[in-house]
């Protein structure tokens, strides 16, 4: 399994852990230090000697930030944690902070006393963190200090190593465009901003431009790495060699000096006492580099990391790649849905069924030789009640029996060579009430409004974001997530900058790749989520029309349960869509699974719906 | 007529006024100045005595600005008046530059020499201009120079006085609130900033916080004026005394004391000097304000207007008296569409319409004892492809016929003391070619998505502008200018903070007025836009929602031409609300409209629409 349903906590050691970090105080001139659940690189998965959080505290969600002062030690979490947070931390240690409503920098200047010292690790915060916390402190009177080394690391002990994790080369076939090319075209972005070089710090835009993979942490396929791409076309690459065999090695050598990631500092350190400008994404960087190249004497000049928008933008062998990663991922899950409906109600639980579709994309994936290399997230998988838990994740303390009556939500993704796929579907388990009934075809409204979506060249993800919520809106409700995020290439399945979300003003641009997943839920009660993944293409021309028009192209085929559909909430429209949606489902995986009685299902589950 | 056809220029004494201009320059020590065509109220309309941008240019239009340097003279506008600068400059003196694409602060760092000095009067821009313009010579290693007086004012020989447009005062009948617990609710947000005083700096908000209503600009009636409003609940009105009479005096140095306004920048330099902490609007303050409370030891503190919100959120008095200016404004419509129709293709300009229509409004309001106190902006009366110009206003040098075959787009608003209104109609002269028809029909749903929405609270106007375009992006087709303006009470027609646009990130609240008005724009061949006005209200609550909503209620009734519209393109849903509309508009009218002609003609336009 790629997944864990295990407890995992260390509560019994928050204790002492605290007191030793304190204990270096001191010595450091501090009076709180910052434990953030992020890494020098930002990204959504840490590896496991980057675990500071949960060392310290006990606690395992995939956000949240700690901070310890003299007398107090708060865990700020948001919503979802909550009642995560009390389980897995020593209540008699540790207090819970509200991530979202006051984070740090908020309840510093109401909390801490004049003059407060805060410490932190700069290679841990964004530039963007830093700027908020400098001034919390400076309404205070105190100050933001920031350490050369990181006093928990010290303490730590028994810290496992840096993840050494295979780097594979990501062949052309599945790339579509050669590292060379892109490095030419950083190249000349560096140049375009009037800077001599950029420093890449963002994983994923390392294994985009060098077309390349790692498997340092779970479920994102990208290596720990960076790099410092010049504008006269000079790249280096820091990289831990013993994370590269000899082929690996061999073409990277090709592309750029191939040094060792100690040696990063160091070469920005250089760059920067000959004067140089140096391009960095203060929303991704460590804010200790920014410092560094002023320290040196370098000129740091702000934007957006040069290789987010070619990366967002998928080229054709990318989205073909990903179609074709989404038909054999589709075939998983219908073999899938058609396994669990063949299990009578009451008789499988949450963690069972999870089992059974890890199960069913391996199966497929060697069957059509093209294995599943991950999942790309922990699957979401909860009946009843826990659909309405937004990111509900089951665990043998929570696992229960998907019962008859109930909605069943099972939001699940998998790492194939050619693509990452992101797919929700909420199925029917017996007799649904008829109110469940009406709010699934709500959100299915939504979803497909946004599946038949045309829309005006440089329209942003914020223009998009409400045609998923009219329906919901005139019955009197909403969901509270975004209508969708970025996916990338075989990389990171919550890929920047392209969302669509009323805070997303990105615009939206050809080939970039987009979940489209309207939900409600109902606490306590049901939760609904339906989640297909759509690319941006071209429109094609309407008579009449007189403006350059996008629209997206579904990539995600797999039946949208037809018993929790009320037909008469549907237009003809949506009918239609729907109806041809399914046949294409059907005439695409058809030939792809095996079983007579899989093929069966899947010819009854994709039928026409009547009114 | 509260609007004149002429075209008035005077585009002759160019030359000789700016060479006069020029020669200030020296003594200045600057390389060139800025003429904005706003005054230091930084309203939509100016006086005469503020029109410096015609006086020196010759160019009438409403947004522009002209920056004369030693040897250019530029008058930088938007789109919609690039033919009208054409015609009205010395064009052997001016040139044109793009207020949108290139405005001052963009053009100087590419055309202006190194070292550029630039002259400003600070009084007439805002802070938030002045840092661009200080940012663009910073990067030309020039200068913004604020000069402590305006160099076009001292060659401006004929300039005519400062208007004294009466002040009356509005009273409680048609406000709803008293003007002293409006200046109690300024001190509690005063206070609660954590500072001393707010200068007020907009007209509209000391109408509004003091009740009155003046006449010193065309079609906005609020009085040139400012005032100092302090935390302890102290209140200084600067106002010119000529324009008050013995009751309005009385009436107000009930309220405050009552200053000249030469007293305003002397009260603020005492207060300054004292240490206080001063509350500005950085978007609608001048700049030499902020200015001078700095240099005389103040402190600036900058905030929205605190007016602006409750100004905007209308209380129930102010929203009931606009309802029924807005039943008289329909009556005054029917009337004169009634008319419009009897008239035979071709026989009528847009200039007789436009008399036609304001003759209406003035005999509807002396019918109804309500009378017309002015319209709240320029007619603009198109019909086929002058429909197609967003902001057309006709003169007696574009009239035209209103022929047959085409649609006459007419947009006007009328000022009564209960309320200020904005309608637009677009009426079939004629057979109407069907794809015009099938384009009105497309922004008719749109008006309609509007007009029915329902939506979470917290909702933008950015989140409801999209609703207006679905139908016309599915059709390929979209239309260049926001959804919605918001519309004052007995003030400005162009109201902030509400809009519904995609950059409005102001949350909508229950009581903003707004005007619904998509519309679409064929260029060179024909125009459509229909405009109602709408208030935000709690939306009623759904069997099975589960959050608080709001909607819109619509406050404009005029029948919406029914002869150009395709019924088989709307849904039931739309056809019942415009069945619906225009039963209620028949109710509503019939017994304020004269002529059983008109009565007849509003029972038929008025009909429920088959399928």
């Amino acid at each position: 399994m790629f997944q864990s349903f295990d407890v995992t906590s260390t509560p019994q050691f928050g204790r002492e852990r605290v007191s030793s970090l304190r204990a270096a105080f001191d010595g450091l001139e501090i009076d709180g230090f910052l434990v953030p659940r992020a890494d020098e690189y930002q990204g959504e998965y840490v590896p496991a000697s980057a675990e500071r959080l949960s060392w310290l505290t006990g606690f395992t969600g995939s956000a949240g930030i700690a901070l310890v002062t003299r007398d107090k030690a708060i865990v700020f979490v948001d919503g979802r944690y909550v009642t995560q947070v009390g389980e897995q931390v020593d209540r008699s240690v540790f207090e819970p902070g509200d991530l979202v409503g006051e984070p740090p920098h908020l309840w510093l200047p109401k909390q801490a006393a004049k003059g407060f010292r805060l410490g932190i690790d700069p290679w841990l915060h964004t530039g963007a963190e830093v700027r908020k916390l400098e001034k919390a402190l400076e309404a205070l009177g105190g100050k933001l200090v920031l350490l050369d080394h990181n006093p928990l690391d010290r303490i730590w002990t028994d810290r496992p190593p840096a993840p050494l994790g295979r780097v594979k080369i990501q062949s052309l076939e599945n790339a579509g465009q050669l590292a060379k090319e892109k490095l030419a075209q950083m190249a000349e972005q560096v140049q375009k901003a009037g800077a001599d070089a950029v420093a890449i710090t963002d994983p994923s835009s390392i294994a985009w431009v060098f077309n390349i993979r790692g498997s340092d942490v779970p479920h994102t396929p990208h290596p720990l790495a960076r790099a410092i791409l010049s504008a006269n076309g000079k790249a280096e690459l820091f990289i831990d060699k013993r994370k590269t065999g000899i082929e690996e090695e061999a073409y990277l050598t090709q592309l750029a000096d191939f040094l060792p990631p100690t040696q990063f500092a160091e070469r920005i350190a250089a760059l920067s006492s000959e004067g140089a400008t140096i391009l960095i994404d203060p929303d991704q960087a460590p804010f200790a580099l920014a410092k560094l190249i002023r320290d040196k004497g370098g000129k740091v000049a702000e934007a957006a990391d040069p290789a987010r928008i070619p990366r967002a933008t998928k080229n054709k062998v990318e989205l073909d790649g990903s179609a074709r990663a989404h038909l054999q991922d589709g075939a998983a899950m219908v073999e899938f849905l058609a396994g669990l409906d063949a299990k009578a109600p009451g008789t499988v639980t949450e963690i069972d069924v999870t089992k059974m579709l890890e199960e069913a994309r391996r199966r497929v994936g060697d069957r059509m030789q093209n294995p599943l290399k991950d999942i790309s997230f922990d699957t979401i998988a909860g009946a009843g009640a826990h659909a309405a838990i937004m990111h509900y994740r089951v665990t043998t303390a929570t696992d229960a029996k998907i019962e008859d009556g109930t909605m069943f939500l099972i939001d699940s993704g998998a790492q194939y060579i050619n693509g990452t796929t992101d797919i929700t579907r909420t199925v029917a388990i017996g007799a649904v009430p008829e109110e469940q009934k009406r709010f699934f075809t709500l959100v299915l409204k939504g979803m497909i409004a946004i599946s038949v979506a045309r829309f005006p060249k440089g329209s942003r993800g914020c223009d998009l974001d409400p045609l998923a919520r009219i329906a919901l809106w005139k019955a009197g409700a909403d969901f509270a997530h975004g209508t969708g995020h970025g996916v990338g290439s075989y990389l990171s399945v919550h890929e920047g900058p392209q969302r669509i979300s009323r805070l997303s003003t990105q615009e939206l641009l050809p080939g970039m790749i987009l979940s489209n997943e309207p939900g409600y839920y109902r606490p306590g009660s049901f939760g609904i989520r339906i989640e297909n993944l759509i690319h941006v293409t071209p429109a094609a021309a309407v008579k009449g029309g007189d403006i350059e028009m996008l629209g997206f192209e579904t990539l995600t085929f797999c039946p949208i349960d037809r018993r929790l559909i009320v037909a008469e909430l549907l237009t003809e429209e949506e009918l239609s869509w729907l109806d041809s949606y399914h046949a294409s489902t059907r005439e695409k995986l058809l030939p792809l699974i095996e079983g007579d009685s899989v093929r069966d299902w899947l010819i009854a589950a994709t039928a026409p719906i009547g009114r």
